[in-house]
């Protein structure tokens, strides 16, 4: 059963299973202590500490081990912030970090910090002249992360470290995704990383923090891990961590060069068997094992489902699969379609055959889902005319009316609009809004407008995407007279 | 090889690393997707989830797991401070707190909070009453342990629960010594454990937060258990947990009676074969495993040291065997001796004969180490005329002049003292100010007085120690002329 979801969690790899087996017998004492297990287990600690340091590329005094990657992003952001009070209280941070580094910026911003986000392209990836720029006055610590987790675009963290070192402000990297696959390259300052992501145990993360950059540790404090992370090391774990990330960093180059080989077929073939998919995502400043793409009028939470019946573990990023009914942050930072969205992470060792059958079965699943929305098979573009009303969109379990209607007498810009259409998509989920509008498009003549009236959050994101997608004009919003937002859409051709 | 630190990290029961092993390979994925690796996590999470809380004899839904018992602690002091801001500002602790309690503390009171340490009397225990009185006006939270760490003394959990219910102040129990023993009994509104000390693994401690409890997480959080402990589930840890909390709690009625005559065992024969001992702790009303004792005139590092090469791997609350160089703050706490402790924690399982081969082996350590100081086998009381000057105590790596020195000129309470002896212990370390002390009280009249001048800081715990167990009289301290403290003894008998 083909797991492709190694960006969430990756299967443990046999040397960690070894090591953590191993370290159950001889690392369970406190390392601490000075009798003999204490001793045994310090050792174990020690050459631990040792290995990860040299994965790093760091000092293995300038590292420590987390309970995980988040907490490691949250111990470094907030001791990095502390440390640096004097220099001021702005935090930098691109639009795309992990919600880790976006939690703990929220805490900073509600205990009177400030924080700026640097915006991303299409692709995900920061500027680094834009982000250079963003390091004014009084900013006390910037952060990037070394790759997106849910796009895989690479972000350029070495020019954006030298413009920090430049003005001497320290940047913490958040390497979680890219740690497994080699160093972060640069003049960072601090680094956070967590093990469950290169196939060590979970319950381990390490932030390593560079001699010289000013730290003091948050929160109350103990004598573990150099004051900077409280309670009981987690040997047996912490041991099988460094075990696997020494293996793994082995096989990193071949096994990289096979996993971007079946992601670049991914990505060509995709848009090839599916209609209507954009992959997000730089096509080749990436993570090697993971590719992104989102289908028009696709409910994601459905198609992951489907895709789950099929035998295949992916992830998603849109809306409907998130306790929170927003799209994630990451996509709509770049603008890109977030309705129907896949992840699809390759953990190591992934089978040529397992992708191909994944490629296989993906384009009937895609025209299941939609046909249960009431998309026709084909694509429902601009003139096909398929007009229908909220009767038939079946199966999509909407409430309130949906379905164009005209209203002729509709005020835009002041000025009378007199051919425009009002989709009602009030109280419709995505992407039933997306596919009301794509059914409607073909009745307005070139040149005039329809207004898509929808309260869900995704339409905001995947309506001016769609636009991008299919050549139309995406004019902005307005306040709904009947609640929601009305999305003002031209037709261009 | 016997180990006797089970209050630092009892070895993994065998039911931990079955499941440990299980849900390796069943519970890596993430249990917050919606794939079946996920879906397979979150059933492995909800039972070890309903487990741990039946144990601890909660509601599942008030129980999250933690990377720690310390990361409990102080999730659960942060979130029930901060729940109760309204409330006030104090928190009410014990003397005798772990560590992780009064960091926790240290942090509140750094941030402007008050903090109010109610005293134990020498058995290491609160009153309740007193710990009753010390509620006031404003007291946002308690913190009472279930049992001492250090002393094995339980404490009146459910007479201060009813305290503070009584005034509507939430009690927080650190139940971390006691769970496996058995569920804490009262009306606790907060409790916190950590699973390396019932035989699981580390990586996992447990916060449970009665419903109706304001509680307000501080930090970061994510969608994690309930928003109150962020990161990553270590879920394979967290099974084993829960499966060896539920196997040693069936076992726990016949190991904790067949260890607590063990213990008794080491209560009642080590004051008969090892002169000059004082066993702490409450000889009743406490843990079952726990024995801790002090020995007079016997460096504590040494003693460690000595018992780890019979294979004995012990505990030690003595100045000497922490960074610090300060005595256990538990010791301290109480009023008992410091010098020479020994804690020793027997794990289930332990054999009676090895409890028997330490009682075996411990007096000739013990001597060992005193000879090597310089006291005599024979126990250097008052009146045995074993006076001898810095040159006798060999082997003691002090440094600068000690012995007795005579100083009848000296003034104490503005009283001129005729036959005041000085020992000058300044420069030297535990237990050298205590055994000089002994040495020389022989010389001093009945009714006389002698004063200690050390700047070790045990010797401030330790002469008064040393005071009460031999029946002489323990004056005060006053400045040293020469630079630390002069402790003024008066020979009673």
């Amino acid at each position: 059963m083909p797991y492709f979801d190694a960006a969430s969690a990756a299967p443990l790899h046999p040397v960690a299973r070894q090591a953590l087996l191993a370290s159950l017998d001889e690392g369970w004492a406190d390392p601490a202590r000075l009798y003999r297990e204490g001793r045994r287990a310090r050792l174990l600690l020690d050459a631990a500490r040792e290995a990860a340091a040299e994965a790093v590329g760091c000092r293995a005094d300038e590292l420590v081990f987390t309970p995980s990657g988040t907490r490691a992003v949250h111990a470094g952001v907030s001791g990095a912030l502390a440390g640096r009070r004097r220099a001021g209280n702005r935090l930098v941070v691109s639009a795309v970090e992990h919600s880790s580094v976006l939690h703990a910026a929220e805490v900073h911003a509600a205990g009177g910090g400030a924080v700026t986000e640097v915006p991303v392209d299409r692709s995900g990836a920061v500027d680094a002249g834009a982000f250079a720029a963003a390091l004014g006055e009084g900013t006390a610590l910037a952060c990037l992360q070394s790759a997106n987790h849910e796009v895989g675009t690479a972000q350029p963290v070495a020019e954006v470290a030298e413009a920090c070192r430049g003005v001497g402000v320290p940047l913490l990297v958040d390497a979680a995704q890219s740690l497994g696959w080699g160093p972060v390259e640069g003049g960072w300052s601090l680094l956070a990383a967590s093990a469950h992501k290169w196939g060590g145990p979970a319950g381990v993360g390490l932030l390593a923090v560079r001699k010289g950059v000013r730290f003091a540790p948050q929160g109350p404090s103990d004598e573990r891990e150099s004051g900077r992370a409280p309670g009981f090391e987690n040997l047996p774990a912490i041991v099988a961590a460094a075990a696997s990330l020494r293996a793994v960093r082995a096989e990193a180059e071949a096994e990289g060069a096979r996993l971007r080989g079946l992601v670049d077929r991914i990505r060509a073939r995709v848009p090839e068997l599916v209609p209507d998919v954009e992959v997000v995502g730089d096509p080749v400043r990436r993570l090697p094992h993971l590719v992104t793409f989102s289908c028009l009028y696709v409910d994601g939470e459905t198609l992951l489902h489907e895709l789950d019946r099929e035998g295949f573990s992916v992830s998603s990023g849109s809306s409907c699969t998130s306790s929170t009914l927003t799209p994630s942050h990451v996509l709509r930072a770049m603008g890109v379609l977030s309705e129907g969205n896949v992840r699809v992470s390759l953990p190591a060792g992934t089978a040529a055959e397992d992708v191909d059958r994944f490629l296989d079965v993906l384009p009937g699943v895609v025209a299941g889902v939609r046909e249960r929305l009431g998309v026709p098979a084909a694509t429902p573009v601009a003139g096909s005319g398929a007009v229908a009303g909220s009767g038939a969109v079946a199966g999509s379990g909407a409430v309130g009316d949906s379905g164009p209607v005209a209203d002729s007498g509709a005020v835009a810009d002041g000025v009378p609009v007199v051919d425009a259409l009002v989709v009602d998509a009030l109280g419709r989920r995505c992407p039933i809004p997306v596919i009301e509008l794509a059914k409607v498009i073909g009745d307005v003549p070139v040149g005039g407008t329809v207004r898509v009236l929808a309260d869900d959050e995704a339409a905001r994101l995947d309506i001016p995407a769609w636009c991008e997608m299919r050549g139309q004009e995406y004019l902005g919003e307005e306040p709904s007279p009947r609640g929601g937002v009305a999305y003002r859409v031209r037709r261009a051709a």
